[in-house]
């Protein structure tokens, strides 16, 4: 299918944005009116553009206050729309988006609303365009997808149909099984978005924090195979309002954009990523610290951290993941034209189970979220946990795991709201004796990250009958009836070790001692320098 | 009354929170748990630095999950809490915040709530600590102020009382009035936190929005001289969660903190800012460009711009504001110990009015915007008007105005949420014939900022009737029957002027026109480079 994003998707200037749809592969893009307006290039160099770049323009957006209106706004919404379609003529658009009226004027009949829009789409066609109705999901009086195709149904003309938005309909909780009762030649566009669950205002909602799908929380690929049974063949195409992709690299956000959609597309087809069995190895460059690593290594005794020399610091290289299939894995993210490397830049090897228990419990990344998340879901099929806030010193640090199928390789995925913080790189290694462990370590001339005292206080009266940790500078957290003891390494380059025990059924990674951690690397870090 | 700030409030350690604390003149804090727990110092080393520093630790917090429980769960309670009172002998804290309970379990009885907190506040006697109960606007039972009063009046303990918050009750849009009905020796602690309004989960915006008086849209003073009124006599604290506080210079956000105390202080007993008539001047360093800038300002005509050498570049120096009484003007700031400077660094003079009609509409500045609008508002009297989300093309710019009460002093500020913008100061006057302007301003050789064709093509389709403005650089808006002419001249160092024309009641700023500004800005910027 053809694919397709807004322009409102993305950072920068009009030809900044449309160079970047293209070097991510899309066919064409919807072009948003404020990018247009803004823009020194006129409608005629922005088409030339356009074509240059082999990108079609699918749709001009938004065209507001069009119908159920009283008879002299109708006239002016007549006036305004034969404004936009010798523009679109221009442009060489030849679909608008109208979307549902959220003016207090606006008057509920469905009847008028009908014959408004006949009278505009018959205008329309006049220029060779057709109108693409859409129901806002804070829409006036239509704000639901099955009435603004009742009313288009009742408009009847051939250069009117509906415009399809994930968002507006899987934010206010609708089914959207009804989409298949739709021909699908009356489905004139199809806009997707995902976004986080959030309890708030759907206007503020979709604003702000809407995101390409396998990024938020919604059932993108469920919605999409309603609109294809339906039988739309048109383009897919993201409408993402995002306060963060507003500001970043559009080059980097539109390949995205468009791994999202690879993944779509195979999912609603069947198509899955790989079945992973664990952790088959880390690698890390070891920067001047050699000596020093293959020591800690030694002493954690961990054979599957391998070390590689080079590089100006210590830092995380390449994670190799065990699956039955490597040659079919790697297939999986050649189809998806998927980077082999998370969005920090460690890579991602598969290969072949090894025999034994893995060492790497778990491996904590530093990169943007959304990017992040995407990233482990569409190439490693890994599913996210519950995202949590951490509070640093410095800062707010969002958390979130995300876990193969059999929960034995897991990425706990780290961002931080400001530069000042110190989210480094970790890998988790197991070990069934964490307080030996940090002994060792200590007479090794390794110390574990020193935890302060008023913890292990706050420790007695959180969790009766646990362990007496005083003086250890390890760590414990409790759930239901799992324990989880845990410690940390000083931080060589950019990278440290974390070192930890599970009893019982803990499945967590012990984020709640994750602002204890980060406060005292954050200390540790200030007294060296 | 005394001064308080909670931890949480502030970026940071623990110590360089309190020492912010103690240089912005506060009495005392509330320590947070999570900050001591993170910290490497003793409760006792806590203790004997803030007692250094001169601050009492007012209040220790928070302790949950305390009442309305089934009995094994309550005996676990006091064993907690049996910890706590231990740790507050230590750290010399004697008042201990009880949260109404959240949890699923919690029990439906004020009588046993009240019979619980009876017994809790029965052993925080033999510690001689005293206990006060707060009703969490997202209580499971006890979400109310009234509610938590009413448990504690029925436990009838002398080391039991109420704590206020002043979003927990303001944000339900509960009437303050009855906090008169409780005693003020019950009421043991007052916390006060302003926020923008927001159609959110409550604690979601209590978590990441809440600010200081002043700089939200709660009517903190009104809620104040209610507690004032109850008899009160404790410390005014503020308890305040917000994202950019967390990350900001803690100095700065303890100095504002104190400001907005000392304002509300001021409030609720009378005491208001001056009256302003108009801008009497303002004033610019003119860099390297004062050639450049004395033939602009001529060509403006504009008497009341003052060109001063000096400077690495072009930029806003100081604005001087007419007042009756410039000397009870200057007292005002003395008396609130309030920065004779805007955020940005822009210093305001109190001057005598001046004959004749003010050239200068308004002043724009670039500042933090939850400070400035606290500066704003305490020092200069001024109002809020709407906050606005303007699209620049590298992010989102928040705009606001902010205008005496007679209206004719007008402060717009502008904040990006990215470096990349370009939000600069920017100074707008006043003319008559803003496209004889444009025209003589580029026969000077100094033409307006270039404004798009595309921007003239919407405008014929937004405002029928518009004046035709195209090819002269002039920018328009229309409200009601108000109407709005403006242009932007180039950028000079890290200034440029607006030249304004209202006609008709328009009392606005033209920030429809912004998102075009700014991308012509951009453009004109990039086009140099």
């Amino acid at each position: 299918m053809r694919k397709s994003i807004a322009t409102v998707s993305l950072s920068g200037t009009l030809p900044e944005k449309l160079h970047a749809v293209a070097a991510a592969g899309f066919d064409g893009f919807e072009l948003f009116e404020n990018d247009l307006v803004a823009c020194p290039l006129s409608p005629e160099d922005v088409r030339l553009m356009a074509a240059d770049l082999g990108l079609r323009v699918e749709l001009y957006q938004p065209f507001r206050d069009a119908e159920a209106l009283p008879p002299e706004r109708f006239a002016d919404a007549l006036r305004r729309a034969e404004h936009k379609f010798r523009l679109m003529t221009r442009l060489g658009a030849d679909l608008l988006l109208v979307c549902s009226n959220v003016s207090p004027q606006a008057i509920d009949d469905d009847a008028l609303a009908a014959e408004q829009l006949h009278t505009l789409a018959e205008r329309a066609a006049a220029h060779g365009v057709r109108i693409a109705y859409e129901a806002l999901a804070w829409g006036r009086h239509v704000d639901d997808y099955l009435r603004s195709w009742r009313i288009v149904r009742m408009a009847g003309h051939p250069a009117l149909g509906v415009c399809l938005d994930s968002f507006h309909i899987l934010s206010k909780g609708t089914d959207p099984v009804g989409i298949e009762a739709i021909p699908g030649e009356k489905i004139f566009f199809l806009q997707l978005a995902d976004a986080p669950r959030l309890t708030m205002d759907t206007l503020q909602w979709s604003r702000h924090y809407r995101c390409f799908p396998g990024q938020g929380d919604f059932d993108l690929a469920g919605f999409t195979r309603h609109v294809l049974a339906a039988g739309y063949r048109g383009p897919l195409s993201l409408e993402v309002f995002n306060d963060v992709f507003r500001r970043a690299d559009p080059v980097r956000t539109a390949a995205d954009a468009m791994l999202s959609l690879r993944f779509l597309e195979r999912d609603p087809g069947g198509g899955a990523p790989p079945d992973l069995t664990d952790f088959g190895y880390v690698e890390l460059a070891t920067g001047p610290d050699g000596e020093r690593l293959r020591r800690l290594v030694e002493v954690l005794g961990v054979d599957r951290v391998r070390l590689v020399d080079g590089g100006d610091a210590a830092e995380l290289r390449a994670v190799g993941i065990g699956t039955p299939d490597p040659a079919a894995a790697d297939a999986h993210v050649a189809a998806l034209s998927a980077p082999d490397h998370a969005p920090d830049g460690t890579r991602v090897v598969f290969c072949a189970p090894r025999p034994g228990e893995s060492a790497i419990d778990h491996v904590a990344l530093t990169a943007p979220f959304a990017e992040a998340s995407l990233w482990c879901r569409c190439v490693l099929g890994l599913r996210p946990h519950e995202s949590l806030e951490l509070p640093d010193p410095y800062g707010l640090v969002r958390s979130r795991a995300m876990t193969s199928v059999n929960g034995k390789v897991m990425l706990a995925l780290n961002m931080a709201d400001t530069a000042s913080n110190v989210p480094w790189q970790h890998v988790a290694v197991v070990c069934d004796d964490v307080v030996g462990m940090a002994r060792r370590l200590t007479a090794a001339g390794e110390p574990p990250l020193r935890i302060p005292a008023n913890y292990y206080d706050d420790l007695d009266a959180r969790f009766p009958g646990a362990p007496d940790l005083r003086g250890t500078d390890v760590l414990y957290d409790r759930a239901g009836d799992g324990e989880f003891l845990h410690l940390y390494t000083a931080t060589i380059g950019r990278v440290f070790f974390e070192v930890v025990q599970r009893i019982g059924g803990y499945s967590g990674y012990g984020a709640a001692n994750t602002p204890v951690r980060l406060a005292a690397q954050h200390g540790h870090k200030m007294r060296r320098e």
